[in-house]
């Protein structure tokens, strides 16, 4: 059995290219037949303007929303791509297959979530606009907090695999929660962070690797790439409150999406620092710990983000996600795996399948007691989109369909996750064996070998010293540095 | 005396969490009484449109300020943050304790600048949109910067406690200047960098080791930590018109105040490489100024930058914040250390305080030169904003004014700052040892033992050939890489 | 000849000082004489919005533009800064030169600029406002592409004279592109990225170094120095569409040219990675190609961008550039240098000069086959700029246009360059010898000794041990570090 897991076979030359050129000339056809400019930002928005009484190119959606989707862009690529550069050895696959499929994520999302939310009826095509880039880059962020869980594990033709099957099952799910139950998600707590969540989740269990233990010596994080995930984390906390407000209503939805999330995060980040601290003998912080937990905060607030959850409100979601949390990597991760055989690299399970469903929790509640004292009669109406076939539905009804929506999104990332993982364990995909996890030697020209990090040529320089002090005689007496 | 010292308990497991959540609870329990939404983030916001005849959502707040304020956020946790990395040893705690009591700090500001400035006097709340959030992260910085001069020399609970006194003296220091002495300071030369500066120093006085040099091993910066205080050090660069615009007038006072600021800081960065290389044998350039005195020009303008300085004065302050900041790390640094036994680790003195006192004279200066046939009419009111009780005072007795202001903020740092590190003296707080300064083992778990960065098994790796070698014979003939 | 280049004087103390002084002062008399702010930075902008029926402050181009204009900067400063990081001992050199050289462009640019777009014919002033300043960066762009030709090679002061001369011929070029020709270029594909790729290249053909085999154990990259680089590479890719539509028209024009950019970029990910898959004998990924051809695509949409090449257009472009780029760095970059003697550190040639060139070819042809059922009448005149003396061009014209503007560009890089670094051949600036290149320790004080990365102490420790290995079996007996 060792032996034949060291005889693995990593060598994807053959098939990374071909799905790459393949999708990615799939991409470029479809995009030919179905992608258009909205209105929005096709050249005829001169005669769109006129039409439709607008004075000033200001009122243009795009400077609603693209402050925002620029953090958000950073916060996928960025932020998720340095988050999981922590381990000693495999900052190239974190970063790099971040970029890879997140650039094709957002293309393929781009589609599917057109399909189905925006397809023209009369003309078949779907128009986008700067709102369907941010949707896209969401929809990607389902894929990465997949990868999280499986980091080091698979190969990325593998993560190219998952992100196809990912995107897909999203633009359903998203469909069945946003669309047919009409919860709303803004910050994606269920449609996102659940899902994804335990998305991944459900695919590393099916990819057990019982004798992972075989890569321990590469599963830790030295001192420079725990700094280095710090700039994902910090990148991830400071554009949150942009995330959960990219496409909130504009004027106050948005403004309040952003203090609440502010306020949530700032409060998750005492908490995890105190139940951290308490975890150690001395007192002492993890930065896994720091890493990670302090986000939580974010979110469980992805879906009350815009309601009238009031500043304290968001203040106490926090404060608990930060226990949760952090008490999650201290003693849930370590079940998980031993009892559920679920391991989880990056601790998806705290950082966003938790927190997630707290979050849908936390917004069916705020949702079911929504008031008109609150928000007045037509805030009411806006926040909660009372409007066409739902302008009858109570804000109770809408707590429960909020709270549907958090099932759907669970049972769509396990039972998806499930099939999913089944196909990724097909001998084909070029994952690599037990002792070469966290190895970005396996996947990457890396110019040092492995293991012999930074300093190699000094300390060659070093040993051809002793060598030659060895050599020279018995007893060496003039050494110098 | 020494064996005493190294005997300090830095164990933290008690007061680090109790700290964090007694506070927390009580952030918690006063936003529940005290904070609201402002009118603009509230829900019944439709309203407040149709009756002040607002007509589209592109003029709500949110939409002037939201993205200066996500890059002033960017400049408090990665700038502040990556800043203070350059320490071999201590990029943990610059980057961990840095996002610790900023979190922290943002509430309580919230809390104490409400109290002050906003406080409704008929319901007894105070109503928050996007500018508090942006004046939270402002209070804020006064705390980080004086972070900067305690660097490494004390425990997080100690820092809690010095941003918990600095945000109150600085919501006090800066009533009385905004409100009181009716100052300008949107970019906060004197409220916050002056104010910082000082409270920091003076703290750092009163918490002065004579034994620090008992842990000069870690107090240099080695290559990689060089680079990543890059990453703070032009995220704050890059940034700074940002900060200096963020609460200016709408229109072109934000303008305006990003022009300034964006000349200023370029002219800073050639004069500081001009005297760094001055100030070495051969020229060669030296991290720690390229790093800081860049920065001192964005410290300087923040009280001009709003006015009509004009941009050849803009560059002519940058030009000569470079060169006294630069001189202050050659210079004045040894000498406040050597004489007033003033240890700053990062040279806030040189950053903050220096430029900061000159960025309140120059705004004396410009303010009391400022004229009808410069600014227009309604300019000069506007700029000045002299209204309501100030509608007759004068371009002269405004620049007294200023003037005044810089007084009031460095008395409230060196006095607040005194009195704040007589408390940080108890010996109650968890401090490291003179020995133990500068290293984030105290009061983190860094995987690699002390001094034995990352590379420690390869190294292991090699003892155990070398000692296989030495074990096997006299002369070694075998040596392999 | 060796013993000679070893004898090169490094020591700018004299130069690097006389020119940064000189120079800042001679922009700040510059400025006093030419620059004034324009009226939406003006405080008389009260005034203007009174007499121009302006009924919101948020019509102010600050607000259309600033959002951009802060991710263009990021891109300038740390996108191009970490970009060239990858050295394994040249980061401080790449992201400290790039801030010196980048602080004094824009300042000269807006002068250059001013000149030839903006100088009042009556009041012989420049007036500045925010496009003024992302122009300005735009301007310094050019000198930074150059700048990844000559990295490691040059001083600092060479640097500061490629930058005088680059931005001098910039306004040049572009004035006559952009003004007599009428072409469109947005983004800059021939404006800054063809002129500033043949700029760099041809100074690096005059500035030949036969021996730079000399300093080859300095010209790769180690671990952490390709993670720090992968921090400018994201930081570029992801605000790029900021830069394509930082000036285009307000509205449909900047909305579009991010859409196009965005897709664009996406594509040009995949086929980067599938051709430095099939680059490698097991199909493992090159650090090179993903940290710079992932980028072609934004390089390559810089004239279309804000055109209506329609979503599929854009990742066409795309596809073919990142197929092109990463080839270039297999087969192109070692041909360059063996052949034509040009040694590219960056392998801007492949990044910049050459889908440059592309993406004139592609602004030409879409340009050319631009129609009124497209673009709509009115559309067609806004995004081509038909009016005035222009008001009759035909598109099958304008894209002839395109074309001779490519030509310009080329032209004046290649031309400039080679006269540019003639002058950079004289013996007078203080460049590195052949064995030193790409070494920070020879204009930086670097704190550990060369060679000798970051665990020197520790390696001093293994030293003892060995010591006390050696000592119990009579060999080594004195030996200090």
């Amino acid at each position: 059995m060792d032996y034949f897991s060291r005889q693995k076979n990593t060598n994807i030359r053959l098939t990374l290219p071909v799905v790459c050129f393949v999708w990615q000339i799939a991409m470029i056809i479809l995009f030919g037949v179905f992608i258009r400019y909205d209105e929005e930002s096709d050249a005829h928005w001169v005669e769109t303007k006129a039409h439709d009484n607008i004075t000033s190119d200001i009122e243009n959606d795009f400077y609603f929303r693209y402050p925002s989707f620029q953090d958000v862009h950073v916060m996928i690529f960025v932020g998720f791509g340095f988050l999981m550069t922590f381990l000693k050895r495999y900052s190239f696959g974190a970063v790099g297959f971040n970029f890879l499929i997140a650039s094709f994520g957002l293309q393929w999302a781009l589609l599917m979530q057109g399909w189905f939310h925006s397809l023209d009826p009369q003309t078949g095509k779907i128009f986008i606009g700067i709102e369907s880039l941010i949707n896209a880059d969401f929809c990607v962020a389902g894929c990465l907090i997949a990868y999280g869980a499986v980091l080091g594990k698979v190969s990325p033709v593998q993560l190219l695999v998952m992100t196809l099957f990912g995107v897909t099952l999203f633009a359903v799910e998203e469909y069945i929660i946003l669309n047919l139950l009409h919860a709303r998600d803004a910050g994606g707590s269920m449609v996102i962070h659940t899902f994804g969540g335990y998305y991944g989740l459900s695919i590393s269990r099916v990819l057990y690797r019982p004798n992972l233990h075989q890569s321990k010596r590469m599963q830790g994080s030295v001192y420079h790439s725990d700094t280095f995930a710090m700039i994902g984390t910090l990148f991830l906390w400071m554009f949150w409150p942009s995330f959960n407000s990219a496409i909130t209503d504009h004027g106050d939805g948005q403004h309040r999406a952003v203090i609440n999330t502010y306020l949530c995060l700032a409060s998750t980040v005492l908490t995890t620092v105190a139940i951290s601290s308490l975890s150690q003998k001395t007192g002492k912080l993890d930065m896994v710990h720091i890493q990670n937990s302090t986000l939580a905060g974010g979110v469980a607030l992805g879906t009350a983000a815009e309601f009238m959850i009031s500043p304290y409100g968001a203040l106490i979601v926090g404060f608990f996600c930060g226990i949760i949390s952090t008490m999650g990597y201290i003693f849930i991760s370590p079940f998980l795996e031993k009892t559920l055989k679920i391991q989880d690299t990056c601790g998806i399970h705290n950082l966003h399948a938790m927190p997630g469903v707290i979050g849908g929790i936390v917004g069916a509640i705020t949702a079911a007691a929504a008031s008109e004292s609150v928000y007045g009669k037509q805030g009411l109406i806006n926040t909660f989109d009372f409007t066409g076939d739902f302008k009858d539905r109570t804000v109770l009804t809408q707590g429960g369909y909020q709270a549907a929506g958090m099932c759907v999104s669970i049972v769509f990332g396990v039972v998806g996750g499930a099939i999913v993982g089944s196909i990724l364990k097909l001998p084909i995909w070029g994952d690599p064996a037990d002792e070469n996890c966290f190895d970005d030697e396996v996947y990457w020209e890396v110019r040092e070998p492995e293991s012999i990090p930074p300093i190699l040529e000094y300390n060659n320089h070093m040993i051809h010293k002793q060598q030659d002090l060895s050599e020279s005689n018995f007893s060496v007496e003039h050494c110098e540095s």
